[in-house]
């Protein structure tokens, strides 16, 4: 299994995702500023990738710290507001941060070298539960999909976008070890094409057959019968199950209602945010004009022209057929079943 | 206005739009070969606009052919078949053939000279045409629109598309003449996105207010409220009203009735194919898959992915609000409406 971010000699490692799918190289992040801009570059992203990386790169900020003790809570302070402004919408980045908190509240009079090791603990511990919990995302969806099934995908909801299976790739692996995909239509994903670079190169990598399309193509191919169901990754999901998601979920969930095809939405109980009642609130990053304007330094359209850029989209609870989290599938009424497994 | 074909020293001169927004490029075509080539390469491109330079192309053919005047007739015919050949979805394509044919049959016994010069005539009469077609529809489709309009259109159904003017563009300019319109929104239209290349280039020229987004967007902005109308054009009709346009066309019109948006398609009456009965009969042309691998030399994507690549979508009459030709604007049900209208 490839590991997206890890410690080597006191460093941050992380897997450079903008270089996929042509190289596969590792960036050194060697501070947590680095780290920080790495994340808003996207050379690492992915909804719970990005909260366990941010983990790993307090661990990293308070080992390195060499100011006196007094000044060690202010400066965790301040490493935590650099992360949490890295990238607005996925909730995993606060909720990891907040777990890193509880553990520097909890142990910041021990000293610093202990701290450090118990707050790189916990990273390392939020990285094998990642693991394991899209493990679990993947058995409880599998258990959804029948025999030679066409399931579309957005983005990158894979290996890549966690610690390891991913959680919409998680349900497809889960099921292709079971013989269940005949093939995965997976969308480009404009502009920054992590379903041309990424998902394809993860599923070709584990021998999963699949058609890349643009997105333009998603509707098309399912109004020829072709696809059984959609499964995407989230952002952030409000409790009463609205959910962010890569730009375009939406139009793919309209898109499948429109054509009696199950949406699904494949994620870790940690992009569940309980604080807010719908998806209107939920913050949706606008990004760089120049994402769309030009593609590696190629200009596709005219220089000034205006351009509208969400990174990501919100798709109503009504259209969401199930969501599929580590402890189960969750069915409509979203806001009571996903209360119930918030006090379970 | 920018002339998208004519004649110049017996050769065709095309607008090169593959260049465009670039360079404002004419290419040379010195046989209908050549003429053939670069409308399979996409140089130049739009439905109404592919039939009236097919007919210049036959013009072009006959004036040169120089065998044996026994020959003319068959030659003829391999010229009507290479033009064909370039393009199955548009079928004002071939709709111009048959009316380049009606007037080769009617004088083909004159003298060659003569007849060359009556196909050039027929060319030229179908280039003047085309334009106030244009005007026409722009004025009927104007007359649909409320004041601060909203409007979103895909792929480039401009003067670009046409001898001049546009069609669904068309309708945008005549509105925008009124004051009506308080901005474009522009999908960029993968894979060869005519949207951020053409369309962008159309509209900052005349300085109608656009913003540029990736289709992956148009559902995400229909949904925040932006959007009080599309418009597309149209590659062919089928008798029932189901229309095949640019790939991604089926998406907004789902995604505009799901948003209780006006859904309209501008179009000239030769889009339309009374020997179809439906929009299922419609050929839609699949195109390389290069066209999504790669983008101008670049890999996007692993070379050896298996890709779809249908360049049209058949959007169902039932999510059609109304199609705009030039000899009005024609509502549900469309089958006897388009009936009347041809027998009109």
């Amino acid at each position: 299994m490839i590991r997206t971010v890890f410690f080597e000699d006191q460093k941050l490692k992380i897997l450079d995702q903008s270089q996929l799918p042509m190289q596969l190289a590792y960036l050194t992040c060697a501070s947590v500023e680095e780290l920080a801009t790495a994340i808003k570059t996207l050379k690492l992203r992915g909804a719970p990738l990005i909260g366990v990386a941010a983990a790993f790169g307090v661990a990293m900020a308070i080992a390195d710290y060499d100011g006196p003790s007094h000044g060690l809570e202010a400066y965790f302070q301040r490493v935590k507001s650099l992360l949490a402004s890295t990238r607005p919408t996925a909730v995993n980045l606060f909720w990891a941060l907040e777990r890193m908190e509880k553990v520097f509240l909890a142990k910041h009079s021990a000293h610093q070298k202990e701290l450090a090791l118990c707050l790189r603990n916990e990273a390392e511990n939020m990285y094998a539960e990642d693991i394991k919990i899209n493990q679990a995302i993947g058995e409880h969806g599998q258990a959804l999909l029948n025999e030679d099934c066409n399931i579309m995908t957005v983005c990158n909801a894979g290996a890549l976008a966690t610690c390891g299976y991913g959680t919409a790739l998680g349900v497809i692996r889960s099921a292709a070890i079971r013989n269940k995909i005949k093939r995965v239509w997976v969308c480009e994903t404009r502009p920054v094409l992590q379903g041309s670079r990424l998902t394809v190169w993860e599923l070709m990598h584990d021998k999963i057959p699949l058609t890349l399309i643009t997105d333009s193509m998603a509707g098309y191919t399912m109004s020829l019968g072709k696809v059984d169901a959609v499964i995407t990754g989230a952002d952030r999901i409000a409790a009463n199950g609205d959910t962010a998601n890569k730009i375009g979920t939406y139009s793919l969930a309209v898109l499948a209602r429109h054509n009696n095809i199950p949406f699904y939405i494949a994620a870790p109980l940690s992009t569940l945010d309980f604080s807010l009642s719908n998806g209107m609130q939920i913050p949706v990053e606008e990004r760089n004009p120049e994402e769309i304007r030009q593609l590696q330094g190629i200009q596709l359209s005219l220089p000034d022209v205006d351009v509208f850029n969400p990174a990501f989209d919100v798709t109503p609870n009504q259209l969401i057929t199930a969501i599929i989290t580590e402890k189960g599938v969750i069915e409509k009424p979203f806001g009571s079943e996903l209360k119930k497994l918030k006090q379970s």
